[in-house]
């Protein structure tokens, strides 16, 4: 019998905005199917009154049956399944010129395959229930030239036009694809990445930024509710990009 | 001396989403300054905890002084202004080729100057206090061709991109400026507008949008929240359509 | 009797682009219809091979008639009206916290009143004959922030957007409308306005510019060239920035 | 020893548009290396006064190696290389939600993987020489939703951006990449995949075409000129959509 709660995937729930993103979906009442969580976090969202259950070995979202075990988690504890968010994609840098095929594979698996297989796992039961919510989260990268980052913002926006085509095949059955891409976020992937863990490097980072900060993870994970808890159901097919003005 | 909670301005008041917009930032813990805003709402409000000021004769923020005497109220009454949303724009529909002059003048003057003129007033508090969150709801129409409303929808499109431009201008001041556009929603300009109001109509324009219903104001109003009521302040320069997949 | 030759008008015929654009547009066979055309140009045309009308008082596009005069001015001299070029608009720099009311207005009656009165006035005797050609040269401003001239980059979008609406309006009758925008370009205004004709400020203000240098009104003329000489006629409702990688 | 005449590498040059762009190359003086190109047609060019080379099995540009060996016919012949324009990609079309991981790979591979092997191969000796002009020709699917291929519209975004960003990488060198896209062209697998062999289908099919007909290879070999023949070599980083204003 299905919960009468609304029940949302978040994968991975153990690194990015994964952690924040499940209390924030806890605190609106969910339940949740997270992909990896770590056990504190999952105590510290049941002791916050959600039903939590992690699928592990879903680090990878492009390995082939990774998503449909989060689904197949959701419907077999909770028999639904109202929103899902995923974040994937490991970044190649470094210049066009310098770059190699094998880097073009690594970016249009993170970044195309990956959100590519998710969608095709979440959405039937979706439709199935006359609607959802489906949030991939991409990359700032996808808006605008990227010199740091040509094949990875290039994958980027492949994936936001898919998100963009896939919204519009199934907004018929309300369902909501959407997509929001961060760039200069203050986690600990992209301090090291950047160099930011240095606190002098960080002041020239932060100063590459318009709004001349990093963005925290509570408060992106605080943005993509609008597009998760089921308060606002009427816009599909959208990127926003979440990067303090760089895009 | 300033109030603790924070403050925001919503014009207008009586009209399309602002009553809703202005019951969410309530719920939200923000006091507010309302354009017009009906007795009835002010009560409402009230009686939900807000503190509540309407500033009469602000119905065209197009008119000079009349987004100021809203930035005034904020201040004089509360000390401060950290949110401000407003909306504006008399729509000219039908084709190119049968407008006028009259009509160009009409919806750049709606739809371009009432925004210029808002954002020119609630900004400089908010770069004086060190940040703050502007709104702009402009129209879905200034994202895709629109063939019924050419000028309107060009207007609109010029709109975005101002806020863009401001965006740009303040985010070193921690001042956000988005845009959201709606078209398709529920409300009883667009129902009369359209012919909604006669079931059969109704139907007719609900198939032509990709989710097949119109939206409502209430979870229109639950979507700004994300852009105004403080609890994400790293993005700017942002455009949404709000229009169920219809651009 | 109609000309057996292609006819095209070019506005204005004195600066900017509009001498270049002729030359070309002579070579490939045009007659021509040029704004405030100098008697230099006039004979240095004619001499090349075409028949060449100048209107004058035609330097302000805003003004009412004056694009109707050129039009007229084709028919009675060449009995058709095959293609049709204008630029307009007056640049208000500096910041949008510094910016004036006046200033807007500015922008939008060059930039979106101008354009708008150009393509209602020549429009339908292209409808009329079965299909024509339009370019529109707006900025390339109006394509990314211009923290610089924000409420000029605007009013551009916003002509971009309604270029769009027109172009989709009259695909039907195989008339193509188009959009292409400059910024960086070498002529006396910019040299003038930037303080390039300075040597060392040209050095600073091409250095801004990816490909490192100012574009010239003959590749640039050369370019306008594909949306106007005939040659294709299958592609409408496109904006194309020239501005060296700029934009 | 370097010729002394532009050289222009078409790929591939038997199919879609390479013939009609080879021809209005070789007119605007070009000496060609073209990918597969009949004998015929290499017979005509040279006839019309260009010296052409035809590399072989050059027909899947995603296959290593293949680009480098047009460059290096190029180089080898000629000892020089001004432009270079491909196409490629295999369309997959259909649902997302009846799609394959393999339709991905397919359209990843063709519309993604060739366009970057061409730009790495074809631009370095453009680096060299002190500039150059690419011209990647995508699909007008990658600038709007298209509900019939999804993954295919989303690959050639993907591509588009790649386009955008190697353009602002090599900038600097006076290399220029564009993009340009089609859609409702008129050549024979068009016309076979839509129906539209049969003329009671073409007609259809032309009514969901803004312009009400099918492009011509020629009109858009015509167009593809203005980023190629050396006339214009200012703009870069551009995308234009060729679709009878469907995009």
């Amino acid at each position: 019998m299905a919960s009468q709660r609304r029940v949302a995937v978040v994968a991975p729930g153990n690194v990015y905005v994964g952690p924040s993103l499940a209390r924030v979906m806890a605190a609106k009442g969910h339940d949740l199917v997270l992909g990896n969580a770590p056990a504190e976090l999952v105590a510290e969202l049941q002791a916050a009154g959600s039903a939590v259950v992690s699928v592990d070995h879903t680090e990878d979202l492009a390995v082939d049956g990774a998503a449909e075990r989060l689904v197949t988690a959701a419907l077999d504890h909770f028999g639904r399944l109202d929103a899902a968010a995923m974040f994937s994609g490991q970044i190649a840098t470094g210049r066009f010129m310098n770059s190699s095929v094998d880097d073009l594979h690594l970016v249009t698996r993170g970044c195309i395959e990956a959100p590519y297989r998710f969608m095709k796992a979440v959405i039937p039961p979706m439709i199935q229930d006359g609607g959802g919510q489906v949030l991939v989260i991409t990359s700032a990268s996808a808006a605008r030239p990227t010199p740091g980052a040509p094949l990875y913002s290039a994958a980027r926006a492949g994936a936001n036009h898919l998100v963009r085509n896939v919204a519009d095949e199934v907004a018929r059955h309300r369902v909501q694809v959407n997509a929001v891409g961060t760039n200069f976020m203050d986690f600990p992937e992209f301090l090291a990445a950047s160099g930011a863990t240095d606190p002098a490097v960080r002041a020239k980072v932060e100063a590459q930024v318009p709004m001349k900060r990093l963005g925290t993870m509570e408060e992106f994970a605080a943005f993509c509710l609008a597009f998760l808890d089921g308060s606002s159901r009427f816009t599909t097919g959208q990127f926003v990009a979440y990067a303090g003005g760089w895009a």
